[in-house]
């Protein structure tokens, strides 16, 4: 995946979840400070959601350092945390963060053709 | 104040922040897609705190545009917003989003130590 087209992957994302009345944060790349961020943060009327997105062509793992990154949000922040995934002629689609751990983070077409939801669903 | 005073500044905050539990997250300086964005957005346990960061000798005043911003975080969004200043030689307080409403974006040391809160109390 080129950093560009993550980055316009992230910013739609940014944007569609902004018309869904979320007020949304997209963290910065660098000077993390090495404190654990996920892309993306959006809260609404009290409910907050993190995502960590991912768009590329294949399946992929994500690293058990960043599930318990995200776990932290949930845990510490009260937080719902998601794998987003950018699939190439489909569009984002949404893991719950439970299911990626249940599954040691592999992530491919047909896990979430079975567990994967929408963005009006998270 | 100079660019890399404010970014220490900030920086520091964040740390005392995550150190008091929470995850925290500063907003990118660039990038900002024209979605309102305060400085810090920090979340404990279900709650959301934003704040807008100055850090500089005298009193300031706050634009309505940006009091209108972080308005949104917590109307829109649930959070509770706080204009955050650092004062030399004395460090962190924290205002009320209302309070500084109330005074029309108006922040001087005389109103801080009446309105003022420390971060404990945030």
């Amino acid at each position: 995946m080129s950093y560009r087209k993550g980055y316009m992957s992230e910013r739609e994302l940014v944007h569609k979840l902004h018309k869904k009345g979320f007020m949304v944060v997209r963290t910065p790349r660098s000077g993390r400070m090495n404190i654990p961020l996920p892309d993306i943060i959006a809260v609404k009327k009290g409910r907050i959601i993190v995502i960590e997105c991912k768009s590329r062509k294949n399946g992929f793992t994500v690293p058990m350092d960043q599930l318990e990154q995200l776990r932290k949000w949930e845990s510490l922040g009260g937080a719902s945390a998601f794998i987003g995934w950018k699939i190439p002629y489909k569009g984002w689609s949404f893991l719950k963060l439970n299911d990626v751990v249940m599954n040691k983070g592999n992530v491919g077409k047909k896990f979430i053709s079975e567990k994967g939801i929408s963005i009006d669903e998270i």
